[in-house]
């Protein structure tokens, strides 16, 4: 075994091609739907809202979708990203399991996001588009396309979740030092916005409502466009540059992992370190464990069901087949991070559903408590997202122990915290407080959905 | 000319020794002063503040002191820094000047700071030390420090200049993550910080106050040392690994760069990247320009006086030949970064009286344009102290244009600004001050100078 703690990879070495996991599904999700005609969405439906290369790309029969030399020009700003062996970690878990974590808080914005923000607002230049609008929520997806956006000279519109807009100041200055218009969500500039308004004007904004804003306003205007962070198919398939890199790097100390382990949110976090090990899983014989580690103050994976919903609040989104709490579900305020969204990916769903992924949920405290760890034995302050990550590692490392058993696991430390250390205050003041739902609150959530069901395979 | 943005360096070529400047000056900087018998300090003065190697090596005649293995391990987590070429920046300004950054807020700790706080934590912990205390204005210093410390399994007590420790809370709580316990100086845990307390409650502090307190600490207990984040041979010895790995990198792409610039606070930053580089003019007849980029708030570069001074407040440490406004000098609160302190390291004072390096100085509004367009056009968000040496550069670059010559120019982009974004808010919206001192003013803080002049060489 190496000694090295980093594993880089030359800038040669950056992947050349994005991989599609689709075409290797045992089973293929449902399609999307219409929610007026009930009939599949098909490429010319998403027109209005996003470029042709993304739509393209989001119905892709192709393994291997090659990334434009422009966009890996960008990417070089950081990446490759590097690979750490987390042997303080190791040494104070006194477990005999190999932590490895990929470090993608390197990023100009801070977080792994701008691997898909980049390809979008460069698609999205090459078809004349002058402006983007989208939501955002913690804000690490804002940023992300803010600084995307300003490389390739496209306006960015974004719509920030009221309650992180005031909470979060610090977030929204970066998007505006990137040259981004920032607005709360709800707001008075859209139709959708205004509707919530005036039924509650001290609506704390969510996800689906910012959402409905963005497209709404992508939707009216010919030379605007709207651009998603995670959920959809081209995104996912954007993040992949992540676990690739991993495979090399890993390769490097010919090692193939047990267990691959990310935060989930809506899905492009866990897609991108996990899919090429499950390209492995699904084409090579390999039996890597992949987890998904999500927030018990918004358990979709775990706790929710699996259904026809909509990505946003108002309905203006496609019905997506997803793990979903249903559409208008609002998780309490008390969570520091993101992960707050109601749905997962439909590709993403499908493999839980298929059984090839696991789910885990992650209380916010314990996921502070193994962030500090972290902090304190490898350096590195994490993301509050991060921390869920990290959590599960430590849940995994400990059992290994246990087991007596030397497994690799490998996961995602998707951002740092920076922006988020009142979080890291609050936690340590005693006020951060952990969110489980009740089953009565699952059930009323999940009863509000008169969405249609997805059809047996 | 290749047209590589990014110059990486492989880990096996992270440098093995720091570069001594001081053997090599043509004029060595006058000895430092016991103020009560106003005869040279020796190293055993040093004896009760610092462990024995670091005074080893701050009266060390060597050019080359290896750095112990340890040491370059923990430098690895985020060392070689990457070397960047500022093509965007080049655009906006339509420059012939090519500009080269290199990139140190990559640490854990986002800044240049733990190059040496990694190797004083080091010794102390070989020396048995349990404890390190120290000050920090802005929290760039404090950050590093808590993270070398938590590294070496030492205690870190840091004394934070009250106005910064009350308005910046998020490098505080950053410290608190690494473990650290960080108190608002003037404290009443000190004789000096209740004396102050006790003519001025409401003092705001200073880097001169905290210094005093955390030194006098030390010097009453065994166990306990100080440590010094600028100003000291050691530490800028220490910083650079910075200048020689840019020269590997340049060397890369067959260039000796005509300007090196960087930000000055006490003169570790601006050390770290020029020294190697003088060492270039002092032995092979290079002719670099060094310049510091020093803010008009703070400016003892440009207008102090070239006298022995104390490098804290209530003048517990020896007399320092430095330039200097006077240990009591209390910059204008208007100053959002930090750089606040009062005089200039021996050695880069001597430099600048032997008109070896230049020095600059840029009001705080230029400097947060330069470090917006900065970020803007290449994506880093750069500290405020960093904006300083943004502007600079900018300013190079354009009289390059001007003179239609092809200039390298290089600076240090020595840290992020994630925890400063209330600066950035405060510029955007008009709220930021720059403040240039009046020469009444100027004569007033030298004229309380009763400390003895340098003699003549």
């Amino acid at each position: 075994m190496s000694t090295r703690n980093k594993i880089h990879l030359r800038e040669d070495q950056l992947p050349e091609a994005w991989y599609n996991i689709l075409p290797h599904l045992p089973n293929q999700p449902a399609p999307a739907l219409n929610p007026q005609t009930l009939q599949p969405v098909g490429p010319a439906d998403l027109e209005p809202i996003f470029p042709l290369e993304v739509i393209r790309q989001e119905y892709s029969p192709d393994v291997w979708v090659p990334i434009p030399e422009p966009v890996r020009e960008v990417y070089k700003l950081w990446r490759p990203t590097p690979l750490f062996r987390a042997r303080g970690l190791e040494k104070a878990l006194d477990t005999p399991a190999a932590i490895y974590y990929k470090y993608e808080g390197g990023s100009p914005s801070g977080s792994h996001k701008p691997n898909t923000a980049v390809p979008q607002a460069y698609y999205n230049q090459q078809q004349g588009v002058k402006r983007i609008t989208t939501e955002t929520g913690a804000g690490q997806w804002g940023c992300a396309l803010a600084f995307a956006s300003q490389h390739f000279g496209l306006t960015c519109e974004i719509y920030m979740v009221k309650v992180s807009y005031e909470q979060k100041p610090y977030r929204r200055v970066l998007m505006n030092t990137w040259g981004a218009d920032v607005y709360p969500s709800p707001s008075n500039r859209t139709e959708s916005g205004r509707r919530i308004l005036a039924a509650d004007p001290d609506c704390a904004g969510s996800l689906g409502i910012a959402i409905s804003e963005a497209v709404e306003l992508a939707a009216q205007s010919p030379d605007t466009k709207y651009s998603l962070g995670s959920v959809l198919n081209h995104v996912l398939m954007h993040q992949t540059v992540i676990g690739q890199e991993c495979i090399k790097q890993l390769d490097e100390e010919n090692i193939i992992p047990d267990i691959v382990i990310a935060p989930f949110g809506g899905g492009s976090n866990f897609a991108g370190i996990s899919f090429p090990f499950l390209h492995m899983n699904l084409t090579k014989g390999t039996n890597i464990r992949c987890i998904a580690a999500e927030p018990t103050s918004c358990p979709k994976l775990t706790r929710g069901v699996f259904r026809y919903d909509f990505g946003d609040t108002a309905g203006f989104t496609p019905l997506l087949p997803m793990y979903t709490l249903g559409h208008d579900f609002v998780p309490a305020r008390i969570h520091a991070g993101g992960l707050r969204y109601h749905g997962a990916g439909a590709i993403v769903s499908q493999l839980l559903k298929d059984k090839l992924i696991e789910a885990q949920a992650v209380d916010q405290i314990s996921a502070f408590e193994s962030g500090v760890l972290f902090a304190r034995t490898e350096g590195i302050i994490p993301a509050p997202e991060a921390n869920h990550g990290i959590a599960v590692a430590i849940s995994e490392a400990k059992k290994a122990k246990e087991e007596g058993r030397k497994k690799t696991i490998l996961f995602n430390l998707c951002g740092h915290g920076h922006f988020d250390m009142s979080s890291y205050e609050a936690y340590f003041s005693g006020k951060l407080e952990s969110h489980e739902l009740s089953q009565a609150e699952i059930d009323e959530a999940i009863g509000k959905l008169h969405t249609p069901e997805v059809p047996a395979q």
